[in-house]
Parts: structure tokens; sequence; C-alpha cells
């Protein structure tokens, strides 16, 4: 029985990138569930992961607007809380998938933390947005009071801005393990984890990360040693000279194809490339494995090679 | 080896009944967690659950605050959100005693679903305030417009009140379960658990609601067969008398004596009262099962028959 870890992309989650409303969300859900359900139904051993980006930006505008009444939570926390509310609403798609597909699927979200090194690089340059606007005067002030690091957004105002640092350990991956083992479908590594460290003491503690969750889902993949990693994201297939007259859809390329491309540019910073990087990583570390990426609507065809870009020796 | 079901009160991990910062949450959790790890060296089988009164409260706060410009989640969704943020900070507070004591502990906190019935008398009577107080003008709007039922809350201001049905069944009990087996604290039902009912297509969906924490405890710990069954609150011990000049705290008692009491309205409704109530059932649905109502401080001498109030045969 393979054992597939499938990483769902937090926009794909949303409606034009913003946190939907409750019921939207449950939907939007339901037509991935359909696919995951398809999955488990054909016997594969399935572990889910999924983003966060626009949820945590959504709760942190909440936290901000009302600090003045109700302590703003630290973006680990914030981190936590969508854990929650995602993983609550995915257990019901798959729940719900289940029932009218007559499978028996257990799904089961897990609060997971992630380990970061403090000393990861990316603290010194956080790059990913989070949350708010603000004035520049705001921004300042923020800075100041709070220590948050502050970036001016594309000509829209400001926003606090926080480091996406390498993934090194899941705390949580014995469990996982033993509730995959034992049959359910586990939803965990929700947003890449909740970012932690370990401080001098020997105890994890919060940290204002983003980890990326394709990164994250890549980790936890190596270490249940899956068969097949899948990122569902916006494009059915990966491609060259993407968005320009000669595009070229991508059905099967060799991790050393895939060198090839990234040293040609091909795929964007923050976008395509840490994924193709992170199927060359999960590939190349033992043989036999898939990774696809695809849409989740091409989930169940990919995974049958019939969908989507296949990365494979 | 024996298995105990640990309920802590919403209130025990805040300051003065409301949602505290993260940094002072995590403090007041290590207290807890310092006993709670004694017990499980103990050679105990532990399951944690705890309450989210205050929590919720706050998150359905900031929720209402910011409803303008991100989508107010209701308030299951909130439940859920509150148990990522609260079973994140229990971990860690686990976490962290383990390592101070030299302990092997595996937390691991699970998003938890607990039906009820639609048709529970209770939805017909909603009692339990949460969230921002308002005026009477726009109590009566949120009413027409959201179908709150909103209520004056002793002369501060209108809130908004939900239902708090009897739990039926908890949808992830397998899974808490396994990973019990597994050797796993598994910390679940937070908040009473996410208030869910099975709609006509034989779906969960989430209801407004708040799940009594003791109760649904309760009902994990008869689903577990479990052999304690601990509820953690402000009193070292129940009282009858309770605050009067002849005040007599209770060491021991069995079902029957209880009953008294309670014929003798010795015990405050929505407060000591549904604690006895949820203690009978779990001692006389077996024999050799004892219930302890105590505080976080004394959970290991309560344990040990030198604290708190026994309940047993």
């Amino acid at each position: 029985m393979e054992t597939v870890v499938i990483a769902l992309g937090g926009n794909a989650l949303t409606i034009n990138g913003k946190l939907a409303d409750a019921r939207t969300q449950l939907r939007i859900i339901d037509n991935t569930a359909d696919e995951i359900v398809d999955i488990i139904s054909q016997g594969y051993k399935v572990v889910m992961t999924h983003g966060n980006g626009p949820q945590v930006g959504g709760i942190a505008v909440q936290n901000e607007a009302s600090a003045n009444v109700v302590p703003a939570m630290p973006f680990d926390v914030i981190g936590a809380m969508s854990q929650g509310m995602l993983g609550y609403h995915m257990a019901q798609g798959l729940q719900r998938a289940g029932r009218i597909k007559g499978s028996k699927v257990s799904p089961v979200a897990l609060m997971t933390q992630v380990v970061v090194d403090p000393d990861d690089p990316k603290f010194k340059n956080p790059t990913k947005p989070i949350g708010s606007f603000f004035t520049e005067e705001e921004a300042k002030k923020l800075e100041k009071e709070k220590g948050y690091t502050m970036k001016e957004d594309a000509g829209r105002g400001w926003r606090r801005v926080v480091a996406s640092p390498m993934p090194k350990r899941i705390v949580e991956l014995d469990a996982i393990k033993d509730l995959m083992e034992a049959g359910h479908t586990v939803i965990a590594v929700g947003g890449g984890g909740v970012p932690v460290f370990v401080d001098k003491d020997g105890d994890y503690d919060g940290i204002a990360a983003v980890i990326d969750k394709d990164l994250a889902s890549e980790r936890l993949a190596q270490d249940l040693d899956a068969d097949v990693f899948m990122m569902l994201t916006a494009v059915e297939k990966c491609c060259i000279n993407f968005n320009k007259p000669d595009q070229k859809a991508i059905d099967r390329m060799t991790p050393d194809e895939a060198r090839g491309y990234i040293a040609d540019n091909q795929f964007a910073a923050g976008s395509m490339l840490p994924k193709v990087e992170a199927a060359i990583r999960f590939v190349e570390a033992r043989p036999g494995r898939r990774c696809i990426i695809t849409t989740p609507e091409k989930a169940v065809d990919a995974l049958a090679g019939k969908a989507g870009t296949l990365i494979e020796m």
C-alpha cells in the first residue's frame, strides 16, 4: 500500500486569495475532498497538508482590529488557530465526500509544530507580508513598539513581514505515523506547521515566521518515507516559457531535467521554483518515488499518470 | 495501567476569567502541566480535555470587531480556532514540564467534533452569553439580520447567547483511542468539542452552541472506559453550605450521598452541579471507578487520596 502526502495550497481554499466566509470555504474544500477520497478508495494511505497564507492574514487582521480589548496573539498562535479552523473544515469535507462515495474515511486534524533554526539566514531578511496595511507613521510605531519588521507593499501601504525559514523537524511526527498506521487520514503540518524553535532551556517556543507549506510537506513526506508527494496548486502542469507565446507544459521530467530548467530560470521564485526544488529533493532521496504537481481537480487523473507534471528519476 | 481523563477549566487558563496574552496563558498552563506530567510519570495513561469559554469569547470579539474587512466566522469555527490555540499551548506546557522532570511525554492536540441533537430542548432556550456587549438597538439588528438570540446581561448590555446542548458522540473517538494506546498524551474535546449535528444528508454540520466541557469530558471518559475522571476547577473540594459560616468540605461521597446533597440544593447550577452530576454518571456506570474534583495544583495529591473530593461507590 503506497503512502501519498498531498499538499493543498492555502489559496486553493479561498476565493481570489482572500479568507472566504465559512460556508464558501467548506464548499471549496468539498471539490478537493472528492478527489482525495477517490485516492483513498484506490487503496493509498493519504496524509493531507495545507497552506494557510490568506487565512493567517485574515486572523492577524482580526487580532489587530481588537487589540485594545482582547490581547492580540503572536504569529505562532495565529498559525495554531488557522490549523484548528482549516483542519476542522477539511475533516468535514473529507467526511462528507466519504459519505457521498460510500467510502470509509476517518480524517483527523492534528495541531502540528515544526522546528526552525532561529539562526536561519531568512530571519535576517523577512519577506512574507501578513495582515493589515498601515500608514508609514503607524508602521514605524509598530516597528518601535512591537519589534515588527514593516515593509512597503507595492504602493498599497505598509505591512508586517515575517521570515520564511527552512523546516527542520516535525514535533508531532510520531503521532502522525501512529494515526496513519491505524488507518486514519491525517491532516497535519497546516500552514507549514506552527513555527517553533528550541530555546536555550531546550523547550519549544513560538517564533514569528511562515514556513513554506511545500517545504514542510516535503519534510513530512521524507520522514514518513512516502512513495508519492503531490502538490496541488493553481496550474495543471509545470510549464516552460510560462505565459509566453511558446509556453509548453511539462508532462514528465527527471530531477536532472528539472535542474536544467531551474538553471534556465524557467520557474518563478516563491511560486513554482520551491515546488520543483522540493520535488527534486523528494524524488532523489530514494529510488521509486514520484512527485506530482497539478490542480486539486486533476489529483486522481494525475496519480494515474493522465494529468499533471510527474517528476521521477 | 489506569486511564485518567483530566478536564481543565477554561477559566483555569485565564487571569480573572478573561483571555490572557499568549505569554501569560503559557505560564498559567505550566503550573498545571507540572502536575499532569507527574501523573503520567506515575504510570497513568492520561487524556487531557479543557474548557474554552473565555477564549471563544475573546475570539468572537475579534471576529465581530473586523467583520467589515474579514468574514466573521460562525461559532463552531471559532471553537475549532480555540482548540488550535489552547491545544498548542497545552502541548508546549506538557513538553516543557516533561523536559524539566526528565519524563518522556508526547502530547498531541486533536481537533475534535462532538455531535449534539438539534432537537435538544436546550436550543429552545439558549443561556450561554458569548462575545461582545451591544446596545439594545444593535442587539435587535443582529437578531433580525443574523438570527442570533440576544439577551440583556445583568445591566451590562446585550450579548449573544447560545445553547448548551448535551454531548451525544465524539466524532474523533477512534483516533483518540489509537493515539492513547500508542503512548501519546492526547489533548482532545477542547471547549467541550466543536459542536456539530448530523444534517438531513447524514453529514456533520457546525451549529452555534457551547457544549459543557465537563459533560463532554465525561462522555469521553465513558467511551474510553477510563478508570479515573478528574475535573480541575477553582475549588479544592466540593462543599456543603458553600460560602456560609458552616461551610464543610467533602473529602469523599458516594453517588447516593451526592444525590442527597443535590436534592438539598447544595451545588450551584452551571457550576458545581453539572460536575457532580457528571461524577455520579461516570462512577455508577462501572464498579471500581473514581471521580475526583479539585484544583489544578492539587491534582497529584488528589489522585493519591490526599486532597480534593473523591466520588466513588
